[in-house]
């Protein structure tokens, strides 16, 4: 086997190997007293059923489409289908797994003092990291390894592209589930258990007496831990294969095609390396700071990761201007050397470091935007609700603007496969990522159950602080997913683009096919245009339908929250125990009927537009008003995405502002209870299904309207 | 001169005289006792001492701009910004000079009875209406007269085709800063009152006793009326250039090029005069169902418009499928008769109706998503901003198939000229539309007057039966106006394309276009992808802008209003009055100031753009970033703009269902003054900046983007 991809997979064994091998050290860790132990076991079931039951769910959609892939694209699709969707879903158990258990032992740390509980958070979120990155190259490079060493398939196999293709779609449609489920499910624990706790019954936030508490805890699990490992799990398959393809588009007909398609799964290779070193540099310095612990860990591995690039680009292509290649696409012939692929890396490491401090501006305690929020908290709910949104929509301006830069830069170095180099190296550090954001719901949940332990005041503090730098943290892994979205926006539109030409130029091409090669997707096409509203109108609407699902579960949630309190009022006394079991029940069913429809939503559309266009208008404005779609969908997405993330991030940390007293700009100290902290509480509480239902999902939502386009595709092809 | 150019230059005046003639029996009603007299002369002037201050600083951007024009695209385009921009003006100005002298008529009369009241308040709205169809129509079609018939300028010359795109642009112009700062000054207003009002001091709206209740009934004045007209007539006058430059484009080889270039004049021209006829038909019926009054006129305008449409389309091209005319665009022949434009005007009759039924239901009371939002109110604050924010995004879904729908249909029956035409037939029912809404802020100034004047309880329910109405109607009409821009996009977009094809095949073309006449705008081309971003970035940014203005204004309005009744308790009391006037003249001071940069911002953006790639990239990637730029703005514009209007209108109707008493899912009735109701207030003031400022500039936004953008061509083909 090619040496290369050997790495490939070794490096995704490696990363299973890390996980595991911390996952063992972890388990010896001190899990905390009898109570404490017993929270977390009501947690752990709480989080164990209800991914069961989604998963369940989920498992019924994914039979259909399995068949329909055996039926329509043959057993290899199939397959591959069947990988992704179990990888991904099994990413997600794990980080559900890793987190139960290292809640109790974070919230028993942190009595050791913050060190050790960021250790300890910090290390359950880099075996999460490790699993969803390790998981995804080790599929997706093994699926191929087997595919090309054991079937012998080429990059002119359309069995070969067509599986790695549909192993992106498994992935993609778990995660949509899981993101929009375990989103729809933590949020109205949370949001309903904040709105009768906190403002109603003036109850702080996980105290033991609110009956939605150990749903709250539950949710933190299912939702911020398992859907965000889904999501991060398809984006880093859903990006290499996309590489992928288009290599084995552009490079078909050259003898460097393999060592091409290669590329981005070593790069993915050696990052998890990098990712691995870079775990062991966060640290917390005499400081105490513990973002720049984290950002000591992200530097290093982002560092290394120049260096390991750089060696990859020496070993494959060439590190130097005089090995030039070239390749074609939409009629332009683009050259490039590997010293401008290896440019073209470094872009995509610059778009995640703008990214990153972007996020960190318009989300961090303390800057301009989130103190804004915490000012206008003063004048009222009204005020505060306002500043939000307008920070909301102001936060994305910069991320589009890097996204362009990055998109002009790497088209002007190697074109699009230089754009497509860029948005895998971006998505190869996601080990580190997800570290960073899966330590946050571990440290929720530690402060949780040190609450309800009722365990010394400062354990809390110290669980609210690592919590704090959660938020940002858990904005800026979500921000980094739609960055790649978008700079990969013109990756997925080729792969279309590409897929098409190929299909119409072949001599037995499809009755449907033909005559389509020279199709421009020209702006003056109104065929193109009613695409791009129709793309536009989906996150829109799939955004709408989350957050109404979050409305009606809190609604819900609120009401069984007031009637255990009216019904024992012993429970608000502290003498009789709520019925916590209640609350997960309900949300674990709402959260399953509510996630199915708006997550068949961009499943469904491309193939209703497709077919409804073709019988007004024929083949060419159907396929037209297709691919404008996949941009579509894009152009609306990032700006929903990006708004909900940072929006919501910014609101949580101006209501955390109140928490040890925030000074407004007339010198007036508003505490924790005043009524500009209630304001802030309901501007938290309107972020939450923002930055983590509806925002996240726009992720997922955007690549399954691509892939299930490149699919149908597929489709026409072989069953014609 | 053209029977035909007379005939909508007769109805431009008519428009006026109608206008005129009615003011007069305006001004005989009773305006009503001294102190009523006294509340709306405080209110008159604040009105106007802020309009001309605003004006005042749109006549230094104005003057630059004029110079501009001038040094580059000579007289004729400077005295047609000149005429744009001052009869925008005018509109605005003299909607607020019927509004505030009809406003204390309206509350005399509404003490005589529903009937009484809804008719006064209508006429003044109609009056509105008309001066802003009839004045833009007089506009258009007279300086086309001088231009063709003194000047004798064809079709051919570029003078003649700039000069009414200049025209367009001075309409736009005006009315994004008249939208922005009329929005601020009066959410400002609104916003600030309630909230240390209503929420605070627990008393009820416009009570005498609340230092910024003079000011909120300027800013409806200002905003809501003044606003709105200049807006309306901006895109009046930019559908009706639009189509008549892209009649010049395609027709230009042909006889019958008058006579298409005129027919979106006579359209317009006729429908005048069904507008006229239609507001006799307001009446309320036995069941004194004020919408169904407001209907009454409308359909009976609509009926009249199918009508006059065909007699305008057997007098000009001819009705029937056996003259076939066609034309070439972007590579494609077009075919089309007089029947198919005919059904196309249709088209855009039906899309107009669409867009009330569906803006209906979303802002309506009673309908599901007001009742859904009431609802959410009982269990908090934040549940109803989560459910207001999600009606809010699914209300962009329908209206955006209907565009599509409307594209797909006249595209199919005529090409892009049908689509022109379905937008032109679509706006020239803006006389009865804006009467429509016009009579919204005049109702709503009634109540207040009937408050603060302590008219008899009964008079004020009088007037907020009229205002809920209004609240339906000004989400409406905006919802209209974006609708049209949305329609027109691809009319916008062919005139831009088609202006670079032009100068591209000029014999002694200028350099920078050379080469440029194939140009595809393919989406596979980065430039034009990046120009989809940037444009979709724009509303966002923009609505950022706008929301934080309204937040900050808000938030000062809150703190004046406390410390006027910090330092004289006499006012709660009502024991002394309060000083309105320092709070007119704050907002004043700060709408000026925040309407600017975000004004400028779709002005500048795209020179900006274009500048920037076209030193990156050369002159193909400026042309192309700079084209995709103006349907970017246009795919998330008209999403952020519905999302915001319509959202906002059903906040707003939400906090209404209280005032009478709200039943809940359980039974239980909220009535005003309970928490739930609390919680509407706080949906309400989210959704007033949403409805009132961010959301209805966009629309004038997006048609500065579009026109800079042909302004820029015919520069640098000038200038060259």
């Amino acid at each position: 086997m090619n040496i290369a991809l050997m790495l490939a997979i070794a490096a995704g064994i490696l990363g299973l190997l890390y996980g595991v091998v911390q996952t063992l050290g972890l388990m010896k860790a001190n899990a905390g007293n009898a109570r404490m132990q017993e929270i977390a076991a009501a947690i752990q079931e709480g989080a164990a059923a209800y991914l069961k039951r989604q998963y369940t769910t989920i498992a019924m959609v994914g039979v259909v489409i399995f068949i329909l892939a055996f039926i329509f694209l043959g057993y290899l699709s199939a397959i591959g289908f069947l990988i992704g969707a179990v990888l991904s879903g099994a990413a997600g158990y794990a980080g559900m797994l890793i987190s139960v258990r290292a809640n109790v032992r974070t919230a028993q740390a942190a009595s050791d003092g913050l060190a050790k509980g960021l250790k300890l958070a910090f290390n359950a979120g880099a075996i999460t990291g490790l699993f969803v990155a390790g998981g995804a190259l080790l599929g997706v490079s093994g699926y191929y390894a087997y595919l090309t060493e054991v079937l012998h398939k080429t990059a002119h196999d359309r069995d070969l592209i067509n599986a790695l293709v549909s192993l992106g779609f498994g992935a993609s449609l778990i995660s949509i589930f899981a993101r929009l489920g375990g989103g729809i499910f933590t949020k109205g624990a949370d949001v309903g258990g904040d709105m009768v706790g906190k403002v109603e019954a003036g109850i702080p936030e996980d105290d033991p007496r609110n009956p939605a508490t150990i749903a709250d805890n539950v949710g933190d699990n299912v939702g911020d831990c398992a859907g965000m490992a889904a999501d991060l799990f398809e984006t880093y398959a859903v990006t290499t294969v996309a590489t992928m393809v288009l290599a084995a588009i552009f490079f078909g007909e050259t003898p460097y095609v393999g060592m091409m398609m290669l590329l981005p799964l070593v790069i993915c290779g050696v990052c998890i390396l990098t990712s691995i070193i870079g775990t062991f540099f966060v640290r917390l310095g005499k400081d105490n700071h513990i973002m720049n612990a984290l950002y000591k860990g992200l530097i290093a591995t982002g560092l290394l990761s120049i260096v390991a690039l750089a060696a990859v680009i020496k070993y494959l292509p060439g590190l130097g201007f005089d090995t030039p290649f070239e390749y074609v696409s939409a009629g332009t012939t683009f050259h490039f050397t590997g010293m401008t692929l290896f440019y073209c890396g470094l872009v995509g490491l610059a778009v995640t470091a703008g990214f990153i401090v972007v996020t960190e501006y318009y989300t961090g305690t303390g800057k301009r935007p989130v103190v804004s929020i915490a000012q206008a908290s003063v004048t009222g709910h009204g005020t505060n609700v306002i500043q939000g949104l307008a920070v909301s929509m102001e936060a994305t301006a910069i991320p589009a603007l890097i996204i362009v830069a990055g998109i002009i830069g790497c088209y002007l170095l190697a074109g699009l496969f230089g754009i497509a180099i860029a948005t895998t190296t971006m998505l190869a550090l996601a080990g580190m990522i997800v570290a960073l954001d899966a330590f946050g719901p571990v440290t929720d949940n530690a402060g949780g159950i040190a609450e309800m332990a009722g365990l010394p005041p400062e354990v809390r503090h110290t669980t609210d602080a690592l919590d704090a730098v959660g938020n940002t943290t858990k904005a800026v892994t979500k921000g980094y997913a739609i960055g790649s979205a978008g700079l990969g926006a013109l990756v997925l539109f080729a792969a279309y683009t590409s897929d098409l030409k190929y299909f119409a130029g072949l001599p037995d091409a499809p009755a449907i096919f033909q005559g389509l090669g020279n199709l421009t997707f020209s702006l003056s096409s109104p065929w193109v245009v009613i695409g791009l509203l129709i793309g536009g109108l989906l996150p829109y609407l799939f955004g709408g339908m989350g957050m109404t699902a979050v409305g009606r579960a809190a609604q819900a949630v609120v009401e069984e929250v007031r009637k255990q309190f009216r019904e024992d009022p012993g429970i608000m006394a502290g003498t009789s125990k709520p019925n916590y079991g209640r609350a997960v029940d309900m949300l674990t069913k709402a959260a399953i009927k509510e996630m199915v429809i708006p997550s068949l939503l961009p499943v469904l559309s491309p193939i209703i537009l497709f077919t409804i266009v073709y019988f007004i208008g024929g083949a060419v404005p159907a396929f037209e008003a297709l691919g404008a779609m996949l941009l579509g969908v894009i152009v609306t997405g990032i700006f929903v995405a990006i708004s909900m993330t940072s929006g919501g991030g910014a609101w949580d940390n101006a209501k955390k502002s109140f928490e040890d007293g925030f000074v407004d700009k007339d010198g007036v100290k508003h505490l924790k209870g005043s009524e500009a902290h209630k304001a802030s509480v309901t501007g938290d509480t309107v972020g939450d299904p923002y930055k983590d239902t509806a925002g996240p999902a726009v992720n997922p939502m955007i690549k399954i309207t691509n892939i299930v386009a490149l699919l149908m595709l597929a489709v026409l092809a072989h069953g014609a």
